[in-house]
Formats: C-alpha cells, structure tokens, sequence
C-alpha cells in the first residue's frame, strides 16, 4: 500500500478530537546555541504521553469503519499498550494487550484503566509478541502493531503536519527513531506539504537498527545493548517504514546514554518539561553537536514523556555529578581531636552543604593516626567544587584517586 | 490609583511579543479527580519560568514611555530579579538588582547574562531591599516593586485574561498567593470580564499573610516559618494588592510542604512539567482536598517552574519513600554463613532492586550471633513493599522500630 496525502489528511481527521495538538514551544536555549529558531514539539504531553496514542488512535478507528465489532489485540509494555488501551477503551472495544510477567504494575494498572485486558505472559517482549499473534489467530482478534502499519503510520504523520502548521518558517525536524513508524510519518508529512524540510533522525547506540538498515540497503537487525532508552530499543526497523525512509532522511545520527541523560536534565532544569529517554534524544543529539549548529529552524520532536520517577531522580542525580553539583570526596584526614568538626566547620564556611558523611576509624587500611572519611556535598558547579576541595587539602585531607 | 479594565488592555498591548501565551493545558487526572474539567496555566513555562516577568515587563514599559532613558533598580534574588533583568535588558535600560551576597551563582550569572547588573549586598532580603532603596534614592533611579505597584499587578492580570480566552467555561481560578500581585491581578482580570468566575487563594503554612490579614482587617505582618516554597514566602502582602483582593477572594486555603512535595510529584509524574513549590500550591490545594472535588471547571495557576534540581531530586526521593517505592529496612539479622546472600537473594526473587546495602557486623551493639543490617530498595509500590518485608522476615530479618 502506499500511502497518500489523502491518507494523512484521513488520519486527521479520524483523530480530530481523540488526540492533543500538542504544543511546539520555542526553546531559546536551544535556539542560542544553535543560532536559530528551535522548537520542541511535546507529545511527551500527548494524551497517554506519547506520540504512539496517534497512530494507534487512526488505526483502531479505521478498523471500526470496516467492522464496528473488531477486537483487538496488541504486544507491549511500554507506550504502544497505553495507545491502544485509550482508544480501544473510547470505542468500547474488545482489546487484549499482551505484556511480559515482569512489566511494571503502574503500567498494567494503566492498561486496565483504560479499559483493555491485560494479559501478562512469558518473560521478554518475544514471548508476549508470539502470544499476541497466537490470539490474532485463534481468537479472530486483529493484531495492532506499533510501527509496521500504513494506518499506524499515518497517524504518526499528524506530528509532523501539526509542525508544518505551528511553525511555518521550520527547515529540519529532528525524530527519534526505534521502529520508524514516526519517522515515516514525519518523510510522508514533509514530502506532501513542504518538501524543502529536511528530516534528521536520531537513533540510540544501543539499538543503531535505521543506520545498519541504510547501510544494508535493507531492514536488518542489531543486537541490542543496554539503554535507558527503552522507547526505541528495537531490534530491527519496519520494512514499510523503511521503504518509505531509505531515501528520504537527510542524515541519522546516534547517541549515547551519556547524551540521553544530558538531555533528559536539560529539558527538566530549562525547559520545565519532563521527557523519557527515548524522547529526550533529539535534543542530546543538538546538545553533543551531532546536529550541525548552522542556524537552520530547526523542529525537534519530543516523542514522550513517561519515565519511571525513580530513573529520573538518577538521571538527576548523575546530572549532579558530572556538573560538579553534587561532589563526593573519600581519602584520608589526620587523626586529630576536633578535625572531623573542622572538617564540617571548613564544608559549612565555603558555603557546601553536606549530604552524606562516613567516617571511619576501624577499617584496618591504615595506620593509626590517619581516618577514612567519605564525604558527599552539594556545591555550585565546577568552580565552587574546587574551592571546596582547596579548602579541605589545607586541612590535610588527602584524597584517594579511586572515587 | 484606580486600575480599570484599559490598564489591564494597556497590560496586554504592551506585553505583546514581549512574553509567552502560555498553555492552559487541560489534565485530564485531576479532572477526574475533581468530577469537571480541571486546566493548568503554565506559567512555569513562561519567559524567566514564571509569571513575575510580565509584571516586571508592563511597569517598564510604562516608565520607558515616560522617560526613555529611565535606569531601574530591584531587589530579588529570585523570579522578580529575572523578571527585571529580561526587560531591562531588550529595552536597553540600566538595571541595578540588588541580591543578598549567599544568592545562588545560576541566578546572579542568569541577571548579568540579561544585561543587567548584579549588585551583591548583604546577607538577607531586607538588607538587599535596603540597598536597592538607598540605589533609588541616591542614584536617581526607579525602585522597581515585585507586587505592590499597579503596573505590576496590571502586567500579572494579563494570566487571567489569558485563562479567560483560553477556557471560556472556566468558573473557578486557583491562585498561589505570596506578596498578592498575581491574585491581584487575577482578581481585576476576573472583576473585568467574567465576574462569575470565582478566585481561590492558596498560601503557604509557612508564610500565612493572606489570612492573617484578611481576618485583621489590614496587611498584617506573620512570622515566616521554613518552606520549600521561597516564591511564596512572603511577610507580608502589599497594601495595594490587599485592597483589590480583600473582599473579592472567595476562599484562603493553606497548604504545607508535604502537599507542596505532593504536588510538584504530581506534575512530573503526570502532567510531565516541572513547577517550583510556590508554582505547584494551586495543584497541592486540590490534591488535598482542600478546594472541593464538586466539578466546577476550574482553572489552577501553576506560577512557576524555577526550582532547583537538586531540590527537585529530594522531593522525587521523598514522594518515592513515601509511596512506598523506596523502602529502607533496619534491622538485625542471625549470623549465619551465607544468610546475606540469601538476603539478596529474596529480594531479587520478589522483584526489589537494592539501592544501597549496610552490613555491620561490628557495632558491638548487638551479641554475636546477630548482624546489623541495612536495605534501600526499589519497590513498586506499597503492596510490593509488603511483600518484600514478609519475605525478609520469613528469613529471620527482625526490622529496628526505629527507620
């Protein structure tokens, strides 16, 4: 099938309504660095907090124009189950989502919620995938796939027009890409309506599955490493998806978790808006210059935002670190009455706040007359960290090279 | 001065261009909590991340229009300052803002990186505010106020008439209540153009001077306890913003840092935003049940999104200790070989992941024959912390009562 720009224009306005115009704010960080306009394109705000909700949300309902009866059934535990879940939920059909034992509570929760079955099956994606098709065959259910579908992808599409509309004077979008259902929306949407924009995509290191396939000339599988980018950690890109991207992307560029993370703090501290891994890697590849800073309008899609809490308070917390915000010191003081208050009096003076102290005296490593203390402070940045460990070197501290 | 409906549309022209239309974004999870449409003023997405820069950029634009060489002066070390500083910088204006010399170095780089000048002096805001007055007296310049001016009040209306436009069936507003300049101006706004709407005031616990002073008759100075939510404390309202508010607030509600820490958890988690403690007191009210769950559509002023990450981390940390996924377990444990891998070895099995392990076998405090030890694990919830604690103690594990 090839798709149209009627196509799109179909998947418009079947999600008119069942979707969020998501916002496509100006960054003027971003925009500083780069020398031109950038603007983020939020579906991490999107209705289930991802972009996937789109294309679910047209294919679910051109099912319902041929069969209003269809049942459904899906194979995921990430942002494809909580798409298909919300629309099957509003149309009131029959949906099974198929995800592994281990998937998280909070996201069978959500899937039941909404109004679907969850059924909780096998232990990887593979197994759940192997089952959802097993109950496409003996249930009669119609099998939703996340990326490898021309409705699935023409919804994906509507990101892209909604662009084209907010921000006229745009010359580049900038995509993350996993399967490429996006990425494909994105080509088909710029080469109907303003073909003179250019598509970047962004893929993780752990999963370099676009760059492997133009290489290859076709789609080819990666193994796949480890990433905080669950989003688009797939092993091999949609054959349809590739046919319609192979010629069409202006470059792909991969990054690494490093970057992810870098990225994921920047849209917190500056732009106030909480993205996933995967939807933070187009702005880490503007962040590690990975995107030419040649002032070109520059889109960039935030493609979602549900991240476990608890990885943002590390993604924060290694944020800390390597910015010098957050310092931690372990060696050796001189085992002088007073000195470890000294050492608190010296923290409290150069204006460090002290999060977590160890001291040890029993160790064994050293000889007596020498204590071991681990210290964690809160500092400024870089500069004041200096200051600080200046401060304490003048009391003796000496520190260790292993930290 | 009276402020009429023209100086809000003044306000408005003069703005123009000069700061965001932010979103009034509708959520859909404290809509159901709320039993009606519910929709968040993001205000921590505007220019500065927060509200104080359109009130800061109508008072000087109105003084450039009197005088073009006018120079200003301001004392804040917080979102007034960059408030200050963001106008004063496009217009060309010199600007002293006065900040107390422990200020945060992101925030004095942020004022000189504007294009105004940052003054260092004491080591409080009174004595910040007394410098930039002898700057006012001294130098000739203009004191720039952060709540009680009318142009400053009039430039904060400019929220409302937004919502207004925004969600036209609005009939409640929410609004964070610190020095009053925003409820103010939302108060006009509302007074103006739809005065069924209703305005509700939610001040901190730590900084009571709304109530103190509506029940006193007059602003009324309160003792300011510890809060997280700096934006909002404030000793006392102005008298300006009290005689606009004080008979057209429909209810003063007070919220605490636990609701705070709620709140700003709430946002990040659900609504994917990032609000400082002062801007998340409107979500906090709801979420606490403190503005009645009865449906009417009601608007929430999120008023500000500076927050540091480093608090923003410890209120992650604590919003996951208190919803049980993090749990931490002090206790001993029967010395026998192999009984701490057996430890690890549960906690894997029931799906914890460890965070941080003590083991202490030296403390002397106990006989031998028995360990201390220490868990931070990750949990899923507190269903999960439940069965993670019966697995442990089926090994032996007694649990301190004292965490």
């Amino acid at each position: 099938m090839t798709l149209t720009q009627a196509d799109l224009e179909r998947a418009r306005d079947r999600l008119r309504g069942a979707v969020r115009e998501t916002p496509c704010a100006t960054s003027f960080a971003l925009g500083r660095r780069h020398g031109g306009e950038v603007r983020l394109k939020l579906e991490n705000v999107q209705v289930t907090g991802s972009f996937k909700a789109r294309g679910a949300g047209n294919l679910l309902r051109r099912l319902v124009e041929i069969d209003p009866d269809v049942r459904v059934v899906a194979a995921s535990a990430g942002n494809h189950a909580q798409g298909v879940a919300l629309h099957a939920g509003s149309l009131g059909l029959s949906a099974k989502i198929v995800m592994p034992v281990n998937a998280p509570v909070v996201k069978v929760s959500a899937t039941r919620a909404a109004g679907a079955e969850a059924v909780l099956f096998g232990t990887s994606y593979d197994e759940a995938y192997e089952e959802a098709k097993r109950i496409e065959e003996e249930e009669g259910a119609t099998f939703i796939h996340p990326f490898d579908d021309p409705y699935v992808i023409a919804g994906q599409a509507t990101v892209a027009m909604e662009i084209l509309a907010q921000f006229p004077e745009v010359r580049r979008i900038v995509v993350p890409v996993g399967g490429a259902g996006l990425l494909a929306g994105t080509v088909l949407a710029v080469k109907s309506y303003a073909p003179h924009v250019e598509v970047v995509a962004v893929e993780s290191l752990a999963a370099p599955s676009l760059s492997a396939s133009l290489e290859a000339g076709a789609p080819t599988q990666v193994p796949l490493g480890s990433t905080m980018a669950d989003g688009i950690r797939v092993r091999k890109i949609g054959a349809l998806p590739f046919e319609i991207v192979r010629d069409a992307v202006a470059s792909c560029v991969t990054v690494d978790d490093e970057a992810l993370s870098l990225a994921m703090l920047h849209l917190l501290e500056v732009e106030k808006t909480v993205a996933e891994a995967a939807g933070a890697a187009g702005v880490a590849a503007m962040l590690v210059d990975a995107i030419p800073a040649d002032g070109v309008p520059t889109a960039i899609i935030v493609s979602g935002g549900n991240v476990d809490v608890n990885l943002l308070g590390r993604v924060i917390d290694h944020g800390l670190y390597t910015s010098k915000r957050t310092l931690r010191l372990h060696g050796r003081l001189p085992d002088v009455p007073g000195n470890l208050a000294e050492v608190l009096n010296t923290v409290a003076r150069v204006g460090a706040n002290v999060l977590e102290i160890h001291h040890d005296r029993l160790s064994g490593a050293d000889l007596p007359g020498r204590i071991l203390i681990s210290l964690v402070l809160e500092t400024r940045d870089a500069e004041h960290a200096e200051s600080v460990e200046a401060a304490l070197s003048a009391l003796g501290f000496h520190e260790d090279a292993r930290r």
